[in-house]
């Protein structure tokens, strides 16, 4: 029996009973939509990641692609699924339809793709890396630009990728050495090497469209330290001619691939550029444009950051869900043992989700997973407002809230999913810990998500660093006041639920003092010296008040629906309510310790010595 | 650069500055021994693990053993390491000299095949797995059953196996169907299938002595249900002639490889007994003789039971470990990025190790790993006591500890270093991600210690469900001794140290009280629905208390060496008490919330019913 891999059900509660997608149809840029094609949309997602993603993602791990000193070889069933997909136009599915796409609120279509991450995460990458290519070059790009790449891209002919990182310059992004050297023509000459490019080279479409991060020397010759003297440029793998056929292979070489603990299903690279391997001549450099402005080249890459960490967060979250699901399968199959009230041995064994200690890790799981999950769709939601709100002022503060909740929405399913992927394994005794079962892959494939797209660290940076103090701290007071409209309906709601709401907004505030006290000990090194715990604590602070929100909407619809509710609506809103108390009850205290220790401003790791390890 | 696997001077601050296992030596059955044997033998397992086994760490991960239908094949260099080992003599080092062995301190024996752990933890499985079988063997075999198979094993010609586990019976030993069927001469012929067998085939020794657990029907050729039927029987592979030589292949067959993530140096195999497969005369049945008396055979296994699991939480301490010695070096040799208050692009990166994030990481690394080490030496030490301390009352009160402590032994670094290992990888970034860094496959080799030697779950149930009770409570009464003990010597420390050992006594007090009114519930089902809880709040204390003893030891050194103790040692012992710290001031408060959350009696998991998820 095949597990399910993402639930559905809960899928349009989180969109339609909680984030009222279907509101935005009442927007002009929606106007075309109706619920009935949004969930088409999602539907389609849900089948086609099913049909063919879902059941390749093993042999993505065990047929990892190879490179053979000239080419890359990528699995055929793999091809095939991406071509199921492209076929489907799901490529400029998030695309406007002057692109060829289906304007889709961007809620659903990250509802859309979340079944893709949960049947291969790997093998889907491909085509969600080449959409974020292409929504670059759509905001900086000049219309030829688009023309030539954007548009084969949304067909699913061309693949796209962003090549940030060099082999000395990862999380330091102001260290890259690549050189972009300005031709008499206007176009530049790019030499360096690119590092952890995923999907820098593929057998798989006839061109890559590479995104490259440069920098352009001075008179002198000189690269502009920092990340100030940044560019970005565009750099196909083969140079198109005018009217938009292949020409020349350019001067960007596969130097290896990366061999990961999982994701395999998409190569990581290095490249080189400018070695000369693919041209006759000789080193001439890689021919590129100038995408955008020079010097901007990092904040055009930051224009889309949000987004792409909305992705990694949705990537780790369904990961953690998919895991879930398949371990909740196992425990309701798998008899073993007795509960301890009575452990009469001649009576049948019981499904182990009878046990008490396996209920706990599922609970957990669930709460991770979904929690995740619906943080990550909040934080589209936010895009959506950002996007198409009436007013500025609700578009500002939507971006606002997002800029905070980016970091956090990005590193809590990374952390917390990877527990779920871990629990998944765990219910699964031995059997979870060979390859005959999915939740090994899928908790390899996850230990990806800390790392990339900002590390940890590089996050609890951007949250305690930047994203506190933003505009006077104005997005940390948006936050004040989202979390305190949803403790004023809980109040109304009562009881346990108004406790929660109550408890929330102590947890919050004591992380808004800290903040403030940690930023006022004049002593930068000690303020972000315990980034990490400030984020952990945030998130999970969020996410306690994102369990709050789904339960407050079930507790909802179980009042609305009463004695005629079907027993299985009934018994899903009481699956959220009870996630929700677990998650209440056993991971909001946590965040206790974590607060009083930022409030003491520790130093222990500070005042750690290298030499003392 | 290899990377140390694991340190020399540690072991040594445990072993002798800490647990002072010279004074062993006083001791008649130990006294043939000095500081200076006990050294030499670690030295000598030191540097054949660094020089044989580490350098074929990852080689066994990727050349996993292959089953062809007929044999199975595992990689030439495993055999040419593990015959260093054994012409080395190791294999019977932690046995008596009429046993040709070394006769070494249980403790010192920890800490020589310590290293092989951190060198190889797949592979120098075999060895290990042979010593638990042939001690189960001298506990309870007779001396025919010793001289027949334990000494061929000691020599290191025979390896050995213990099955327990059954396809449909793994943590529910008591539904074990293999059966044993009486002979008239006194032998049996057995019936079933195996799971989960570590060793049960290989190519590498001639012959393989299987100890399984079976069921002899009772007359009416029934199995009696639950473990009181269950004895335990000695099953060679080959069958053995009167004179010692081999003689016919036996009824035992491997049905099949289990794939694993990790751990892959040792196979996992599924055998069945009696199918008839390699007797030409057809099923006639496995060839076995009872060991010890009938239907005692789970308490002849659970008597070596102590031992197994301070041996998976020995392997688990040193795969964090291992991880976070080789995250340090990577740590110390990238540059990379620049610290908060000095960011100027033009200066030099500086090495990873400088900034706070990365200490934290490697800090909690350090805290987890050293912490679980020096608890299981402590367990080990526990071991000596029982068996050679000059009172019984002595051996009493360290059995009666020990068997509390076993519980978190081995549950405590399965779970706490995993997390080391997780940070290892987050140390190296990207590269930490691919294998070609080893950190990665430690991970993955650590999944399975939360699995085998009895679950996470399996843990808390018999600490919170067993341990505390036995003997009317005075295990716990004999843990707030010891406590109590270090306390008052932190006392006379003074400051933080004074106030440590009152935050974990009040901890302990904490968990004694819970422990009791959990029991109190009169609902079995209730008091053990939060035992991974339990477990884990006391392991935490447990560990906070080692990390106090070694503090008060590091501090009682620097003391004594004064201003004329070297460089390296001032930075050692001030490792240990940074380390210490943050273990006090980051985990311990940990067991806030936890113990809270059991002082409720928490239902939350008990009230999760199936259908809701």
């Amino acid at each position: 029996m095949q597990s399910r891999i993402l639930s559905r059900r809960d899928i349009d509660f989180l969109i339609h009973e909680w984030l009222d997608v279907g509101a935005l149809t009442q927007r002009p840029h929606y106007a075309e939509h109706t619920r009935e094609t949004l969930d088409a949309a999602i539907e389609t997602c849900a089948k086609i990641a099913s049909d063919h993603f879902a059941p390749i993602n093993r042999l993505l791990d065990t047929e990892e692609p190879r490179f053979d000193g000239e080419r890359v070889h990528s699995p055929e069933p793999l091809k095939r699924a991406l071509k199921v997909f492209t076929d489907a136009g799901l490529m400029a599915a998030g695309f406007d339809f002057e692109y060829g796409g289906m304007q889709l609120p961007y809620t659903v279509e990250r509802a859309c793709f979340a079944w893709f991450n949960a049947a291969s995460i790997g093998g889907a990458a491909y085509p969600f890396l080449t959409m974020g290519n292409a929504n670059l070059l759509l905001a900086h790009g000049s219309p030829e630009q688009v023309d030539t790449y954007v548009r084969p891209m949304l067909e699913g002919r061309w693949f796209g990728t962003m090549c940030l990182s060099e082999p000395q310059a990862g999380s330091s992004l102001s260290d890259i050495r690549t050189r972009a050297e300005r031709q008499p023509d206007g176009s530049f000459r790019i030499f360096g090497n690119k590092m952890w490019i995923s999907g820098g080279e593929q057998d798989i479409t006839e061109n890559i469209v590479h995104l490259v991060l440069a920098k352009i020397p001075d008179e002198q010759g000189r690269l502009v330290p920092g990340v100030k003297g940044i560019s970005l440029f565009v750099v196909p793998k083969v140079l198109v001619n005018a009217d938009g056929s292949l020409g020349e292979r350019n001067d960007v070489a596969l130097a290896g691939l990366n061999h990961k603990m999982g994701y395999r299903g998409i190569t990581n690279t290095l490249l080189n550029f400018g070695e000369g391997r693919h041209t006759p001549g000789g080193a001439a450099g890689a021919v590129g444009w100038l995408v955008g402005k020079e010097q901007q080249g990092l904040s055009c890459m930051f224009h889309m950051m949000n987004e792409a960490r909305i992705g990694v967060g949705m990537g780790a979250a369904v990961l953690g869900y998919t895991a879930y699901l398949h371990a909740l399968d196992y425990a309701r199959n798998r008899p073993q043992g007795r509960p301890p009230r009575d452990k009469d041995p001649s009576a049948p064994q019981v499904s182990i989700v009878e046990h008490a200690d396996v209920r706990r890790m599922l609970l957990a799981a669930k709460a991770y997973a979904e929690g995740g999950l619906a943080l990550n769709l909040y934080c589209a939601r936010l895009v959506d407002e950002q996007r198409t709100a009436a007013e500025q002022a609700a578009r500002d503060d939507a971006n606002l809230l997002l800029e905070l909740l980016t970091p956090v929405c990005k590193s809590w399913p990374s952390q917390w999913c990877q527990e779920a992927n871990s629990l998944a394994i765990q219910v699964h005794g031995g059997y979870g810990y060979t390859r005959d079962y999915m939740v090994e892959q899928f908790y390899r494939d996850q230990r990806l998500n800390p790392i990339h797209e900002g590390t940890h660290g590089i996050q609890g940076l951007d949250l305690l660093g930047r994203k506190v103090r933003m505009n006077g701290g104005r997005a940390l007071a948006l936050f004040a006041g989202a979390v305190g409209a949803t403790a004023a309906r809980a109040g109304q709601a009562g009881g346990e639920w108004a406790a929660a709401g109550q408890a929330i907004i102590a947890a919050r505030e004591r992380l808004d003092a800290v903040a403030a006290r940690l930023h006022g000990l004049g002593d930068l090194d000690r303020t972000l010296a315990n980034a990490s715990v400030f984020l952990e604590a945030f998130g999970h602070v969020a996410v306690a008040w994102i369990w709050l929100e789904q339960a407050l909407c079930a507790r909802a619809a179980l009042e609305r629906g009463g004695a005629q509710l079907h027993a299985d609506e009934q018994a899903f809103y009481s699956g959220k309510l009870q996630a929700a108390r677990f998650f209440l009850r056993w991971e909001l205290p946590k965040t206790g310790p974590m607060i009083d220790l930022l409030d003491t401003a520790d130093t222990t790791t500070l005042d750690m010595r290298d030499a003392w390890f």
